[in-house]
């Protein structure tokens, strides 16, 4: 069965958790999507720790504290997060209805949606070598299950945070302890923290952790299953190293993915909209944020709230069609103060 | 002299304020006039200390917080307030540049202006009395220097915070005691805090104040002096009241003003703009926030800021005809970060 709703936003960084606010100021529910396993997008992935200087009213945030407040924000109409999924298809019914399906199999059916998609989902880079796709049960591009390692020749691809964290945990004593671990990167060069580092030193150093600075060259495989990899040092050496499973986590990357292929008016893998109700060429189909493109576009975190404002309105003309939709005020309608759970004077 | 500028903004409310900084990180420093005696605008007269849910990222603030947090974040680019004045005219000269005059007898020489003038300038509500205007050296709206009132006959006319406080001020013992203070409001109920109410009260019972309920439906004078007032009551009976000074503070309330006449697109009093860069149909003349108009308008804090950022970029390529401008973020930009005065990584 699908996920009848009125309203399903694709993307849950800062836009996507506002349209759901102004949404909800007009009385309509929401579901959200985002290939993350959190919420927050570009925000999160790009820059949770720096600081943003030009939201209005907030002179320096993160962007950790604003995704914060955008959640606090939003509470009170409680929207429904799909994350770790991928839109997959969306077609329009002849009833005007969108059915929508995702990754995992989650199917909606939506009167409007709202693709608050920024640069794309943020997808992991993958690595590039022909016939990887072959054995997908040996190659992970995330951590679902730790324990699935355990025990196991692992090799971690990456110089990040991310790949060194997940290499020394796996090399630490403890169940998900694998049998050994290499941290393989193509330079020598890590990025990470000074504590981070010098815990890759240490178990390094005590022989639990082997560094390689390669990349790899050649796939080994025997009866269906790779056994082994080729890896080619900077000076071009090749080598063998026998593995049971290769986790790549070389970072994240945006791909428009398949609303490049919806047929939308696009400018420059932007998609167009008027800036009356930020609607689409496509009937109940709005587009928020850095996604969208009119005359004298902005990519700015403000010009996105603004347009959540206003196509909130736009969708609710056609979720509500007999319905005359009023502006009221947060600070004087005791309509508002009763959706948002705050007492009137 | 001229005060010279690249640009002037009229409205020193939230938009108003948002203006200058959006300005200040295109490096166009701006100067700001309000009719108040403070920033903040609307969010100040109207609800200074009631909860706004909807400005993003501010889960709820008021209309103090918002101004203060928004007179913050314009801080690194200082700029120049102008209090307490109206704008009375407004020319385009022959070398494109607009002069603007104020009724403080200010006058600027300014590439762009920009009007953030919300609703109108805040004015003091007038006494509508045939004859009032002659006497205007005993009539006063606000008060600007209380000393002028020290062993007056003063009647205050209002019923609110405002009138309740300086009645009770020049009836209280100090430098600036009235010989004799009259309340008068047109009610017998008066609005304010049980403080302010208690301490009109205990002064009544000394003797010191007199609350009157009543309208001012007469005025007499001798050798061009205002010497009393006819008091209207409720039954319909009127007293003369010996007087040397009315002081009336009734709230204040919007008005357009001059800004009518400059011979602007409007609609519905509404300034007309485009969506591109928030001109008017005056080359070099923006509106931004409650003032403008344009299709799906909605009149939010939010939708204003948002026009502050592309109508400083439409203002950029006017002031800069040459400068190819580009949009920064300052999350990552050191040249922001160098305007912003704060540290890059």
């Amino acid at each position: 069965m699908p996920i009848t709703t009125d309203a399903l936003i694709i993307g849950a960084g800062p836009v996507g958790i506002f349209q759901a606010f102004q949404l909800g100021l007009l009385e309509v529910k929401s579901h959200i999507i985002d290939a993350l396993p959190y919420a927050g997008g570009q925000c999160i992935e790009l820059y949770p720790d720096k600081p943003i200087y030009d939201i209005p009213g907030l002179p320096r945030c993160t962007g950790r504290l604003l995704v914060d407040n955008l959640l606090t924000q939003v509470a009170p109409f409680a929207p429904v997060f799909h994350f770790s999924q991928l839109v997959t298809g969306l077609h329009k019914q002849a009833d005007g209805r969108f059915v929508v399906t995702t990754s995992s199999g989650t199917v909606f059916s939506t009167i409007a949606v709202f693709l608050a998609a920024g640069v794309g989902a943020f997808l992991p880079k993958r690595l590039a070598l022909p016939g990887l796709d072959a054995f997908s049960r040996q190659v992970s591009y995330r951590v679902d299950n730790a324990a699935g390692f355990a025990g196991k020749r692992l090799v971690v691809v990456g110089g990040e945070v991310s790949a060194l964290d997940w290499a020394c945990q796996f090399a630490e004593s403890g169940p998900n302890q694998a049998a050994q671990v290499t941290l393989l990167h193509r330079r020598d060069v890590l990025q990470a923290p000074p504590e981070l580092l010098a815990r890759v030193k240490a178990l390094c150093e005590r022989g639990v952790l082997t560094f390689k600075v390669g990349q790899i060259t050649g796939l080994l495989a025997s009866a269906g299953q790779l056994t082994a990899i080729e890896v080619t040092d900077v000076n071009g050496h090749i080598a063998p190293l026998a593995i049971d499973n290769l986790l790549v986590l070389q970072g994240l990357s945006p791909k428009l993915g398949p609303i490049a292929d919806w047929g939308l008016a696009l400018e420059r893998k932007q998609v167009q909209v008027n800036t009356e109700t930020f609607a689409t060429s496509a009937a109940g189909l709005f587009a928020v944020g850095d996604i969208n493109t009119y005359p004298g576009k902005k990519k700015l975190i403000l010009s996105g709230f603004h347009e959540c404002a206003l196509a909130a309105f736009g969708a609710a003309a056609i979720i509500f069609p007999t319905k005359k939709i009023m502006l009221q005020y947060t600070t004087a309608s005791p309509k508002l103060h009763k959706l948002l759970g705050v007492a009137s004077d």
